[in-house]
């Protein structure tokens, strides 16, 4: 029996119990600097890297093909882990607050970037468009920092043009 | 008497003494993750936080005007500072080993992305286009975390086309 998961547009208020959305619309603290030449849109996501460094890195990610079936989840119990994209391209986000529970698809438009709270379950990237381009802050330290579980039956995502 | 600053193209090799360069090009380590549909460039930056968080946050920057003077360096002791442009537009980054040597000024383009180790002395964002936006990774936390000094007499940056 196929389950059929709907796409939702992201927002901060809809991804708060997963983590953060990384957006000029989700800044709660505002500030001029560098002598009124800059804005500085503060802490929009806090990173978490227990037992490890935060590291900076770059994902060149290849477009997923639809129907897509959401198979299986993943957590990083010692850190956050954000993905920040540098091309304006939209890409599809799943998260669930257990993997029995069924998830959330989140659509980010217009460089819409999240932050998945440590222990946060989700989906591996799933990138809409060929060479989509985004940056990566997460952990990086020792010792196993990644749980994946098998989703029985699967989850579908259907219904996206990848324009 | 003016002092004048030539400005160099950015390279991970040239900015190395400063901090790194975030850039497809300047990856160590790449892999397939993800079942093989992104590549992960790893681990591009190293984020510090001494006593502190590493946050994410966004900054709007107006262009600056040409010449353009640099009177001030600052520094920022307890925690590493990345600037990464999400819109492709060049900006210039100045850093010096010491505000009593002269400054290096690197222009950067095509979405270069640099992070100044703790302790770098550096001028504020130095924007060529309005409306630059760029993603910001760095220290929150309690205490003072920026020295500044000024410079007697200033150098001047000069012969740039913002474009």
């Amino acid at each position: 029996m196929d389950r059929l998961l709907s796409i939702e547009p992201l927002s901060a208020a809809a991804f708060a119990p997963f983590g953060e959305v990384i957006a000029a619309g989700a800044a709660l603290q505002r500030f001029a600097i560098n002598g009124g030449t800059t804005e500085r849109l503060h802490a929009l996501a806090r990173a978490r890297a227990d037992d490890g460094d935060v590291v900076i890195s770059l994902a060149l990610a290849q477009a997923r093909q639809f129907p897509f079936e959401i198979s299986m989840l993943e957590r990083h119990p010692k850190g956050s882990q954000a993905f920040i994209p540098l091309d304006q391209r939209p890409y599809i986000i799943v998260v669930a607050s257990a993997p029995t529970h069924q998830p959330h698809a989140f659509l980010a438009t217009q460089g819409e970037g999240i932050n998945f709270r440590a222990g946060t379950w989700h989906h591996p990237l799933i990138a809409l468009q060929d060479s989509s381009q985004f940056l990566i802050v997460d952990r990086d330290g020792p010792g196993n920092n990644c749980d994946e579980i098998a989703l029985q039956p699967s989850w579908w995502l259907t219904g996206i043009d990848a324009g």
